[in-house]
């Protein structure tokens, strides 16, 4: 290995792909969905991949950690992330949405750190001929278990920019079971969770009665996104008490979330209360939440998640993985960590199924069994398919969309839908 | 890299070394310190190297260790460590001194994932080419300050077992000043450590109200081992509060460290009350102790002493490391992971000084201005000379002590003297 190897230049390209009507707590999906890819190219010619959020804050902030990244190893991981959190500053005409952690603002320099820490550990493993997966301490699985990411859904975007996806409709529970049904059968999943928050609590607890009647021994979980009461998550607790394996977010507050615990034999997770080491500690005091939803993305990186995986084991909370829409760039960086954390207990989220698009060189990662195999090449053990890049980055340019919105997008659908949470 | 090596043989050898008759709480070190040398062995014929405890139960954890280490890839800690976690136990007849962590059977598991991490490490580093810094995210420093670590000594050793060592006499504030400037003028230390808890409080802050005459500018610290009372270390912190960078372990308990915090502006240092994770936990809790003094050896490693260190950002705590009468293998770990821990602020502590032999290839380490490089060799940094291995292997066979036992060595002195503790 030579270690005079330096960072010589880094390539931001924020891409838009095709994403469902998915619908959530806060409204639905849009048409496209945003990410940038970010390319860290060295002195010996390599070139280290990350993805992200692709929104304009997240990309304004990408450039503000541009200076302070060139010039260094990319073995200097700790000293980037010294620059990085002592340089990042919030964007200008920052936009955050409450129910989306990684859009907020406190989290720029943990977001950046995040990006290039993958692209670095991608060019480490480049460099010396190993998987990202040996640089965090070695696999301790061959491959990681996934969830099967159910939503709410319509047959059709508003507008019908594109033809309709193979899905369909996904609003009654016998719509919701089939839905399940497809992703099983095609993925291997074997455990599901679906995104509530969207329906009452009573439709949406129907459904995974009907869901524990189809698949009678998988674990479920239901995320009703901090759109339900106190008291309503109180009442819903005592049917799915029999019912889930974990209880997602489904009031606001860390402080809600202590006192339901008190109500309930339900561990609850979250990626809402705390997404972040301070939370961490706040959760610490407070006793919310009992299942922490790691995302490397927004917790500042791999080598953070595993910080994050040690301090569960610590304090005795569980661990499972949040996503976001996303690519195969990004699902290889959630096998890869996923793998070396050996109290990473449940199957990950992932919302891969979702998409029909991939940048990735080879086309669209398998899963085997609900399972991404552990990869043994070097680095990432991914790489770009260039003309898929700008295929993607041309859809980024074309769509108009600059900030995730999934409000507005519910609004063309029902102009009186407000958003306000909880809703129920 | 050759993903296919795997390690093929562990060789444990047992060491004895000089040691000063340097006075403590517990009594006094006897002639003779132990250290145990781990080689670890890989199928492409490198050899990593990792220095830990030498004591007899030590000796036996690290057997038990062997057969869950032997086959595994250099590059699969996470899989080491959660075999020793689940096949360490208690070794029969084991010793524990309450005033030396290092010897707490409860951190056999920690003890032992450490001595193998470092020589894992090695390994690694050796086959990648890049120093063990590197696979820590690199430093962020390129030279790590250790601390002039002064102890109330005696002239020689009961028996007189060899020439006397060149330090003299250390008991009067007079000759304390003096072992410090025969320490800073050879090393070049900026901090000074001395280790009390062994004559009345009244002479101790009287060595250390010297030591600030004679180094008006240097940060001074004074760790009376526990072996005061709480009442007798609120009194006095009245006097050194002007004087110390922190206050190290005066009093016992974390109960007690934490009601004394109530009483000093000082900054409460430890190695004593938080020495493990769960400790770590309770600290947040209790509130005793604002900097933790991280040793490698039984927290479980250089990646746990960076997990350490992240936990101690983010409660606010201080850092800063504690040593044992140690080689330069030990010296070289240490080196490492401090100079990839940003808030590492504090000078480390060591013994090494008080050393006059080694068993590294090309004599003992350098200080330069109380610091030691980073070390860009492969791995390590270090390499074994097996002559002196073998030299001070025969010492640990010829000077019958199997067992650490500082009181039994003070009662050849004093043969009243119990131990018991506090004292003051």
């Amino acid at each position: 290995m030579n270690r005079d190897v330096r960072i010589t230049a880094i390539r931001i390209t924020p891409v838009a792909f095709r994403d469902g009507p998915l619908l959530n707590a806060a409204g639905i999906h849009e048409p496209w969905a945003l990410r940038a890819i970010v390319e860290v190219e060295t002195s010996d010619g390599r070139v280290g991949l990350a993805e992200t959020y692709g929104d304009a804050p997240m990309l304004a902030v990408l450039e503000q950690a541009r200076e302070h990244v060139l010039g260094l190893s990319p073995f200097a991981l700790n000293t980037m992330e010294e620059r990085l959190k002592a340089a990042i500053r919030p964007a200008p005409g920052a936009v955050e949405y409450t129910l989306a952690p990684g859009s907020h603002a406190a989290k720029n320099a943990a977001k950046a750190i995040s990006a290039f820490e993958v692209a670095m550990l991608d060019l480490q493993g480049q460099a010396i001929g190993a998987p990202i997966v040996d640089l965090l301490g070695g696999a301790v699985r061959p491959q990681v278990a996934y969830s099967a990411y159910l939503f709410f859904k319509y047959a059709e975007h508003h507008g019908k920019p594109y033809a309709p996806d193979p899905w369909g409709e996904g609003l009654s529970p016998q719509q919701i079971v089939a839905q399940a049904r497809r992703m099983v059968d095609r993925y291997g999943f074997q455990s599901i969770k679906l995104k509530g928050g969207v329906f009452e609590p009573r439709h949406e607890i129907d459904c995974i009665r009907a869901l524990r009647e189809a698949f009678p021994k998988m674990p479920l979980r239901l995320d009703p996104n901090a759109n339900w009461s106190l008291a309503t998550s109180k009442r819903a607790a005592e049917e799915l008490d029999e019912l889930l394996e974990y209880y997602e977010d489904p009031c606001p507050g860390l402080e809600g979330m202590g006192e339901l615990a008190r109500h309930t034999r339900l561990p609850l997770a979250t990626n809402m209360v705390v997404t972040s080491f301070e939370d961490f500690r706040r959760n610490v005091e407070l006793r919310g939440a009992q299942v922490i939803l790691s995302d490397h993305h927004y917790w500042g990186g791999l080598r953070a998640t595993q910080q994050l995986a040690r301090m569960c084991a610590l304090w005795g909370l569980g661990m499972s993985m949040h996503s976001n829409s996303h690519l195969g760039i990004s699902l290889m960086a959630m096998t890869h960590v996923a793998a070396a954390i050996p109290n990473l207990s449940y199957a990950c989220d992932t919302h891969y199924p979702w998409q029909d698009e991939d940048l990735v060189r080879g086309g669209r990662i398998a899963f085997e069994q609900g399972a991404v195999r552990v990869p043994a090449a070097p680095g990432l053990g991914v790489e770009l398919d260039r003309a898929a890049l700008a295929r993607l980055h041309e859809q980024y340019l074309a769509c108009g969309i600059r900030n995730r919105d999934d409000l507005r997008q519910m609004q063309k659908y029902d102009p009186a839908f407000t958003g306000v949470s909880p809703r129920f």
